[in-house]
């Protein structure tokens, strides 16, 4: 096993990986900018290494400057996180080549998630249905047409290089072929450095499925149940749960299934995500993130498995010791990201001081974070600080739980999305899963 | 279901049935002395009363003060909690007779368990292994020193209405049986009201193990696996486990058969706890706790199952939803007390405030108290603030993420047993499950 890991990213990532490393007897080095020098991650790791300026282009997003801390601490081996750059393949290749293990997906494999075209191809190949449209990339406003014309509209238009709603644009009828297969192209060159496009139907109302799985150097691919993500803001989740309230077991296996079938055809080691869009029964390969998520933590309550843990001792050469039948997932869990912004103001970030920071604590209640009371949320990153993470025998007790455990939250010094998750937590909709991806946006923040 | 529960306690037990009481939709009452007129237990509930001084005879123990302030609030029932007034025969009748609904054991199975006699002739008939010696009270010296002469030295004196160590006195040899006995007819005179005594072999190298049961009204009784105990100072627990370490599986299902066999036989109702010595392979029952105890944590962890909610429930006459082969701990868990005592010092109590108090968060950990940060802890009471619950897949993963959580605590204004539970999580007595009740004494602190 290692015995000292670098730790290549800051907030609650970073907390829990130091913590997972604690846990398996291995040094931890945090790395930090300016703005994170007195930050929770550098103060729980064992070491920690200035790497630059706030700006995270000349921090956290600074290779050079990342593996320069990696050798002065005498590491032996990486943790990307998620976000910066843990899906970077560019970087994994680098760490990959260098002295160092890379804790993640393999290069080649986060290189054939890595383009949608490509990811679609693989899926399809191992039997997993993805959402009707292409798997090469299109150039011409006529192939739009012809697409439209046998699917129908609305159609997706979507960046190659894309993920997470970046480079999409929806087509609703022919005037806007033209313009927003340049928009869509643009994007691509700009965020991906790929102009690529390909074409989805477009899905009015459907619900986000995603899969956890993880596999191992010695050929074993595993999957750990699914997670709902379908409550969403503009395209970024704000609630996670476990089981899907919409699927019924028939249907939960075979996603799960395809999801590790489709993974096991990649060589997928490390861990990862499959995600899928579900629609009036049937399910659509949409993307893999080849990396841990946010809301992994949802798997763990319910297979108690600590999945960054099996990160860490997979990328060390171990092999998963449990049986696909071993992992079985118990009762329910809901994550609520805690984020500092103003869900009464279009979910605006707003950075400051969080002069009173008291969580939850009790049956159930499990807590990740990236501050302690007093600490400064900085402008320059992402608005989450924290995750509340409820587990109870079922759906009912978890929302239960959640709203004593949202009612006991005593934040104050930044606005959060405390407000917006106990609003949820009330809404008949949600109560009653009638919500798809859009029903936030559409009945909840009256878009 | 009630609409509105009084609890008659305070501190982190208060807390937790406040939570359960929100959890089920109930509106919670609490009740507080003087010193506690800010507590956490009043802050969390729907309404306070004040009940009477600090001093707890005067209010905690004051049974019409408790009883008109339920009036008072209009409650439809009563939930003591632990200690206090919670094992009370004439408190659960006086409920009993009431208006409320006792939320606990009926008193009259209460009385069965109260006198340690009783409770060693039901469980014999009932084919429980008790301690070997007397079910009938003795009184004279005499009849110790036939049972010496047959058991062999040392012998227990136990108070017939004793519990947890008060009222025991061990006989070394022949010369100081008359003055023990004299001893334990007083104490047990003194403290119970009962100055009947009994004998029991005393084992010299026990483990304690107990094992959570709970019926309801409609003759169902359950168990929910074993709790090992054995890491006591001066009888008093102060760290608590699920699996115990030391039973194989064919042992540990029969002492938690034993102790449903037991309990059905006294038709059981509520919430309860059969404890046992085991010794070499063989467990004897010592006693009953007719009401939920401190370390149910550990089970709930291991069960998914939350015990005050099903008290809650039971009370109000529900069946209990499990069949016994529903009920499957999984993974181990472990509960450190959070007490304000030097453990440097002889444990000797030391109330105070807590200027800091940053309990742990993260994966694995549930924190169960009665403060936050700025509340003081009142000389008038219990010491015990508060409860760290680690949670893992197995015994070593929960003793890493222990020693983590502990090393993330951050308490100060009041010496704890915070340093003492990591000396504990390294040593290696303890780790090697070496330790009997009497390690801590002996070997931890010195005596």
């Amino acid at each position: 096993m290692f015995e000292k890991v670098l730790i290549a990213n800051r907030e609650e990532i970073a907390v829990r990986i130091a913590q997972a490393c604690a846990d398996l007897g291995i040094d931890s080095v945090a790395v930090y900018s300016d703005a994170d020098e007195d930050a929770k991650h550098v103060r729980l790791a064992d070491e920690a290494y200035h790497i630059g300026p706030s700006k995270a282009k000349e921090s956290y997003l600074d290779q050079d400057a990342l593996l320069e801390a990696a050798r002065a601490a005498d590491a032996d081996a990486i943790h990307p996180g998620y976000g910066f750059l843990a899906e970077n393949e560019s970087f994994a290749a680098a760490v990959e080549e260098s002295e160092f293990e890379w804790i993640g997906p393999p290069s080649d494999v986060m290189a054939d998630f890595g383009e949608k075209t490509k990811a679609r191809k693989i899926m399809a190949e191992a039997d997993v249905p993805i959402v009707p449209g292409t798997t090469e990339p299109i150039t011409s406003p006529e192939a739009v047409e012809a697409f439209a014309d046998e699917h129908g509209y609305p159609v997706a238009i979507k960046a190659d290089g894309g993920g997470g709603g970046r480079g999409l644009k929806i087509v609703h009828e022919p005037s806007q072929i033209e313009s927003k297969l340049q928009e869509a192209i643009r994007e691509g060159d700009a965020y991906f450095d790929n102009p690529n496009v390909y074409l989805e139907r477009f899905l009015e109302g459907p619900r986000h499925i995603e899969v956890q799985i993880m596999g191992d150097e010695h050929g074993n691919v595993r999957h750990f149940g699914e997670r709902d993500c379908t409550v969403q803001r503009r395209q970024q989740k704000l609630v996670e749960e476990s089981p899907s309230p919409v699927l019924d077991d028939e249907t939960r296996d075979a996603i799960c299934a395809a999801a590790r079938r489709g993974a096991a055809a990649a060589d997928y080691v490390n861990a990862g995500t499959v995600e899928f869009l579900y629609e009036d029964g049937d399910f659509y390969f949409i993307e893999v993130n080849a990396r841990i998520q946010v809301e992994h933590t949802v798997t763990e309550e319910l297979t108690g498995i600590d999945l960054v843990k099996w990160q860490l001792r997979v990328a060390a050469g171990e092999e998963l010791p449990f049986s696909q039948d071993e992992i079985e997932p118990r009762g329910a869990a809901m994550e609520f990201r805690l984020n500092a912004e103003d869900p009464d103001n279009d979910f605006t970030p707003l950075p400051g001081t969080l002069s009173t920071y008291e969580p939850p604590r009790g049956i159930g209640v499990r807590v990740d974070d990236g501050v302690d009371e007093g600490d400064s949320i900085a402008p320059f990153y992402d608005s989450m600080f924290g995750k509340l993470i409820v587990t109870g025998r079922d759906r009912a007790e978890v929302i239960a739980r959640g709203k004593r455990a949202l009612d006991e939250t005593a934040i104050e010094g930044v606005p959060t999305t405390v407000p917006f998750h106990r609003e949820l937590l009330e809404d008949e909709g949600f109560l009653a899963n009638d919500h798809t991806t859009k029903y936030v946006d559409r009945e909840l923040v009256g878009e």
